[in-house]
């Protein structure tokens, strides 16, 4: 099992990387997402080898530790991936939740809504999919779509928008007042480091797969795009649900600052096995 | 198809049986249950037989309504009874919603959650089965059975009552912005309506199979429930999803009066069909 002690120096970085809170009726500083520098790398050593490794070894101590979350089932852990395309969403979940057990994992990774889907409120296939106790559930995007596509495109009136808003941020009360850890992650990456990741998708015949002419239309939408995961990580990160935004030109440092969170949140809960049951003291099988 | 002006006399009389609808944050005057009378008869026209004759012209407007409610798609109805044991819930479904089509119309009758239901918060399983567009949804019981159960039988603290309270108000909230329409109907029975009930329940051997020896544990209980009810009922009757208490001594007056209010309900929407379709002018199958 890894150690059980918080990691306090992370917590404090991880502090600035964060949007201000809102508590919803309550004015709070507004973040601006341009201060985000998305080649930082606040939790590099400066070695990418040791980075490398030690990504690999907090990958081994999620496991462990989502074992011990699953025998405690006091909690629901739900982690949101968010980011532009290219942005490193599924990288992060074979980098990061990769090593995890199959058993108490579980990943959705959001398309378009469906038409039934699209006659319900759009809170409703979300909730579907939130984790059981003692379940990890990983979202590839997520309810944020809902408040950029149909906001960088005109679809929500400002009204919309700001009871969109609100409905997530009941929702995710709600959900964390019952029992789930939300972490949500921004993955961040600059117009440059996104270009040559798409380009890279273009001329290496293997990643064609990966590359979606639809990327481009939303490549040319790059401005409205950062001004809807500004308004939403200004609306939305709240006490009990807040945002991290990772600086992601760097797959190694992303896949670094994530999974120490992850795991920094889950020493956080003081998890445990049930106790033990008095009944089999001293029982021999034979 | 019905006529298309709302009963405005009876939207009046209605709220004579509605607690004061409270918006979160302020305060607002507590109804008392028992200032309802359950053996009240507002609806009825003083003759029983007329009132039956109503009941059943009433029930046939409500599947004309329901097929343009399916036509128009604006909307979502979701309808929710609830009430002590033998108060109506099953006889209201036939006697009221009997007549709409099953193709827009389904019922879910709430249990006891399930061990899968129990890993998750309270509105889950909720909100799977909400109406989409177009649709009509009729819930016997519903997640006001997680505001009663447990309050009665002391498994919930104050503080997690009021926090169920307002997840309850949040979520029917985001319901409404997002073109639900609810009804919610409180069946009000007296003590001795329901010894009645259940005597003849076990009197007649055909009925024996509505009998559950649990209604006699629930009975024991009568005043806690009646204060569990009136709890709820002050703090969730809300401007967007009002409750109604339907006084049920009588089966054809609760009958007359819900049928009533969900057609005024159905009225005040303004359904109209959607537009004709120019491209399908004056064409002439051959």
């Amino acid at each position: 099992m890894p150690s059980v002690e918080p990691d306090k120096k992370a917590a404090k970085k991880r502090a600035a990387w964060q949007p201000t809170p809102v508590t919803p009726g309550k004015k709070s500083k507004a973040c601006v997402l341009a201060d985000f520098d998305p080649a930082a790398k606040p939790y590099s050593s400066g070695d990418k080898a040791a980075d490398t490794a030690q990504v690999e070894a907090l990958a081994q101590d999620l496991d462990g530790l989502q074992n011990l979350f699953y025998a405690d089932k006091r909690f629901k852990l739900l982690v949101i991936l968010q980011g532009t395309d290219t942005s490193g969403k599924d990288g992060t979940l074979r980098g990061v939740f990769g090593r995890m057990s199959a058993l108490g994992v579980q990943t959705v990774g959001w398309k378009a809504p469906t038409d039934n889907e699209k006659a319900h409120d759009f809170l409703w296939r979300i909730h579907r999919e939130v984790p059981g106790a003692g379940e990890v559930m990983i979202f590839n995007r997520s309810q944020y779509e809902d408040v950029l596509v149909p906001v960088v495109n005109g679809w929500l009136t400002p009204t919309q928008t700001a009871q969109r808003f609100a409905h997530i941020n009941d929702f995710e009360r709600m959900l964390t007042e019952t029992g789930t850890v939300m972490l949500k992650f921004m993955l961040q990456i600059s117009f440059d480091e996104q270009r040559e990741r798409l380009q890279e998708r273009i001329d290496d015949p293997d990643k064609h797969w990966k590359f979606d002419i639809k990327d481009l239309e939303a490549r040319k939408q790059w401005t409205a795009y950062q001004g809807a995961y500004e308004a939403l990580l200004n609306a939305t990160s709240t006490p009990w649900a807040t945002w991290t935004v990772v600086p992601s030109n760097s797959k190694t440092h992303r896949n670094l600052m994530i999974a120490t969170l992850v795991k920094d949140a889950l020493l956080a809960l003081g998890l445990r096995y049930p106790p033990a049951n008095p009944a089999l003291d001293g029982i021999k099988i034979v």
